[in-house]
């Protein structure tokens, strides 16, 4: 039976989602969880990574668990006994046959969070990138509008192992909101590459400190990859909210 | 010079707020941020004390400076870049000949945050009560009612120390608010016995699970003292808001 799991984490003491070597990542505790329960190994596969401090509000990941050995809700409670509390299990339910977490993905919300105070608040530790001084809202706004649609990002991506096979995105949407201090940049696409998310916002902000115009963005855009940012916001503002499935 | 100040701080890794000999809380910590600024010692007065684990988004203290020094937010910078990131201050100013954080406080205003869900979010852990099960919430707001008002609040203080000269207190106000699985208690008031937040919150709890009775809660306000509840709620999820001085 495919299992879809709903994730929650909070990022800040894991190395990231992708296993590594030392099994301190979110999928390492995924897989670890699974093994306790079940006695056996069983591989996670999560809608993709995401990088030490990030956090996770609705990732998505699927793993082939036993047949008829437990209920969906019997899943959750047995993955989030064994789990770190850093780490919760939303849902767990049985997947469609042949469903992919990864693969069946038809878009993504992030958002990115902004302290913009003197100070960083002490609960917003770890939670939001602390920018002091002034951001212009109007210009963030404008070179949101430069970004939304379809463009090809390879300027606002890292590099990472093979390339992927098109840099080609659609940002169907960039939807900005202030509350207090605190700045939030939510961005729905129908995929993001590696670090896009937190270059975008990082070249939002210089444009919007004044420390670049809004033709950085543009001529980023236009230049297709052959020049790239690598101004890129921290982690800790980072929270995949949600992954897509269209119709599934 | 007097200065007043306005601090937040995640009490998740302090030992509360009053000195240590372990040197290891809010307290301690402005003290020594004053000794490495000044090189003298200078103590810090706060509105009162709040323990291990309890948050302040607005807690008070004031402290005898060198006059002419520094401006207030100077030394609101200065503090803030010699304290720990968990303590912040949020504001410094001169205060009025005589102020007196604890004397002069005219009330306090606190917030208890509760999860009511089958699991802890992530993001809550270390901020708020996680409570699985149903809470009633007309019991909930039948009990606050009883518990507003000037009452002699002995039932709902743990011992520490001498006790006070009188444990009649007024509670202004007790506000209900539930937004998805968080449920807020606002509890606005001339002052708090020692835990006394944590015990009445506790004291609700326990009626909303329908595990007493609302007679236990106005059962420990007419004993006066005579008996006590011991039902506390546990400490990450106390907020200190604010500190109010009266026509100051």
């Amino acid at each position: 039976m495919r299992l879809k799991l709903t994730i929650a984490y909070n990022g800040s003491r894991f190395r990231g989602w992708q296993s590594q070597a030392t099994r301190d990542t979110i999928q390492d505790y995924l897989e670890a969880a699974f093994a306790e329960i079940t006695r056996t190994k069983i591989g996670v596969q999560g809608s993709g990574r995401t990088d030490a401090g990030v956090h996770a509000l609705g990732q998505v990941a699927h793993a082939d668990v036993p047949a008829g050995k437990l209920s969906g809700p019997a899943w959750q409670s047995a993955l989030n006994a064994c789990l770190p509390k850093e780490i919760r299990i939303l849902r767990a339910t049985r997947a469609q046959p042949g469903f992919h977490a990864r693969f069946d993905a038809s878009g993504k919300t992030y958002i990115y969070r902004i302290c913009n105070a003197s100070f960083l608040h002490p609960m917003e530790l770890g939670r939001a990138w602390h920018l002091p001084g002034p951001l212009d809202a109007s210009i963030l706004a404008a070179g949101a509008a430069l970004l939304t649609g379809t463009h090809d990002f390879a300027g606002f991506a890292a590099n990472r192992g093979h390339p992927p096979a098109s840099t080609v995105r659609t940002l169907h949407r960039i939807a900005l909101a202030r509350k207090g201090a605190i700045l939030t940049l939510r961005f729905e696409g129908d995929g993001f590459l590696y670090k896009m998310v937190r270059l975008l916002t990082g070249a939002l902000v210089r444009c919007a400190q004044g420390r670049a115009d809004l033709s950085f963005i543009s001529g980023l855009l236009s230049a297709k990859g052959a020049r790239k940012t690598s101004f890129s916001a921290p982690a800790e503002g980072l929270y995949l909210v949600r992954v897509h499935y269209e119709g599934k």
